[in-house]
């Protein structure tokens, strides 16, 4: 069996939650049962024929193995981050594709699915650049943070306990290099995970030349660059809550089943950037670049969400 | 620019020296500085058309990441070694790839390159799995080998020193799981990076499901293996020394510039396992199976070697 020709190609984005959630003990028993859980949900849409792009975050999987970097320095020369992402989606992308091909099999069907390391093009202008927010690997002392700063470069953050963690930029994506073999793989039937983590940062030097970079990028606008990229008919956003609220967490809280890309730009400027801020923003972005919907729902409601019956819809038409 | 469609597939084997050789110091920028070399040699078989699938070790790298796991396992759980596999081939794909990618742009070529994380079968009942003997990962006392024996169920050796390493089964490689989206990569033009550290190792369960293990997977077998099921018209395994030797390192020493295979099969069983041997016999399993020729060689006298002016060719016609 495998995609139908005219089947719908979907860009679907798990949280980095597919894999390993706060709370949980980080053993690999532990992240290949989160990965089945996830990708149960995969199985229909592929035996329905769908072509499927899988996309997910890395979070608490870079974050351990950046940890595991420094608690080695001084045995082994530390990987930048770049590499430490580079790794994390040959290793998630190992439990992601294992779990689907035997979920796969199991429900009978033998489609192929592939892996596929993936680096985003970043602007070395981008303002974030200069403003590096985003907290990565283990906590320090304020003096092991003065000495790495001086020695690395890095940028180094106070956070509540009054310890120090190394902070990088969060640009923009502009490119995903793969894009072309993503849409042909995806296209010939494979599902395809690809830009794990949003992707391995890299800038594009005068020459032409790639050079990895320490950032990280938003996996769900490395998505959304993606999708518009492959020409994806749909990008769903997976997230923990079954759609988009307005006053979450108030008691007025109410939610919202469509938006225009325009009233969802709106939304996403007045949402918190650590919340679903940004889903809504890169699914506006995709509804204007495209014209076709974008969705945000819960992983377990992603077939009645395509269907039109749950989630939050922005539409692009 | 792209291959030509009547252009040999060759699936060339890099040793693990390709990224870090013995005495390096391990840092990121020596890693990307032996890529670079290795790459320089690629450039002109990609201009002259031929479809290419490269395959590497990783050795170095991936004791190094099993290293970091054991030094952080006091903060986060170590992942198995076949999670440490799949990591070093999105790392060192990576570091490949983009080293590749820009010597392709230097010389004005636009040929896409890409990574497939790549899983290789192994047969649960190998013999290997009761004979461990690949050495992996940090030296421990006897005492920390005891526990860790008892804890995890691993097996250990004594080395020279006194100390103790975890010994690992080196089972043969039966199947590459990605070999048909590889072989449609690389007919479409694109060169491949694959079977990184000869693939993650897998078996395959009674139910048709694949479950990783940890052992150590012979590159230049896998890779053998890999030409084989994509209808490769050459194997090419690349290593420091010139040529196969007879009698290396003794004042008779005489290089060999042919082999049937037969001869080869002879002359590998005859050769030190640590040595050579493997890649003589990944040759002569190449040569017999297809009826096409293998090649060991120097990574400098690739084009020569393939024009048949360098290197040991081990023939299959």
């Amino acid at each position: 069996m495998s995609a139908a020709p005219d089947s719908p190609l979907l860009v679907i984005a798990l949280g980095g939650n597919a894999i390993l959630r706060r709370g949980d003990d980080g053993t690999i028993e532990t992240q290949f049962r989160r990965a089945d859980e996830s990708m149960q949900q995969i199985v229909p849409l592929v035996q329905a024929g769908a072509k499927v792009v899988l996309t997910h975050g890395n979070g608490p999987v870079v974050g351990n193995i950046v940890v595991r970097n420094e608690a080695a320095r001084d045995q082994i020369p530390p990987m930048p981050l770049y590499i430490a992402d580079a790794d994390s989606e040959g290793g998630i992308g190992f439990m992601l594709e294992t779990s689907l091909t035997n979920a796969l099999a199991r429900a009978g069907s033998h489609r192929r699915v592939v892996t596929v390391v993936t680096r985003c093009v970043v602007d070395p202008l981008d303002p974030a650049f200069q403003r590096p927010t985003k907290p990565i690997g283990p906590y320090y002392t304020a003096e092991e943070a003065a000495r790495l700063a001086a020695e690395e470069g890095w940028a180094f953050a106070e956070v509540p306990s009054g310890l120090m963690r190394r902070v990088v930029p969060s640009p923009k994506p502009v490119e995903i290099v793969e894009a072309p073999t993503i849409a042909q793989l995806a296209d010939s039937g494979d599902v395809v995970i690809a830009a794990g983590g949003g992707g391995v940062p890299v800038v594009r030097q005068a020459d032409g030349t790639l050079q990895g970079v320490d950032a990280v990028i938003d996996k769900d606008w490395a998505s959304a660059i993606l999708a518009e990229a492959i020409g994806a008919d749909h990008l769903v956003i997976l997230m923990e809550a079954d759609r988009v609220y307005l006053g979450f967490g108030t008691p007025d809280a109410r939610p919202l089943e469509t938006l225009t890309a325009e009233e969802a730009e709106r939304l996403a400027s007045e949402l918190d950037a650590g919340s679903v801020g940004p889903k809504v923003a890169a699914c506006a972005h995709f509804a204007r670049t495209t014209g076709r919907d974008a969705i945000v729902c819960a992983v377990e409601q992603l077939h009645e969400a395509l269907a039109g019956g749950a989630g939050t819809r922005i539409t692009g038409g």
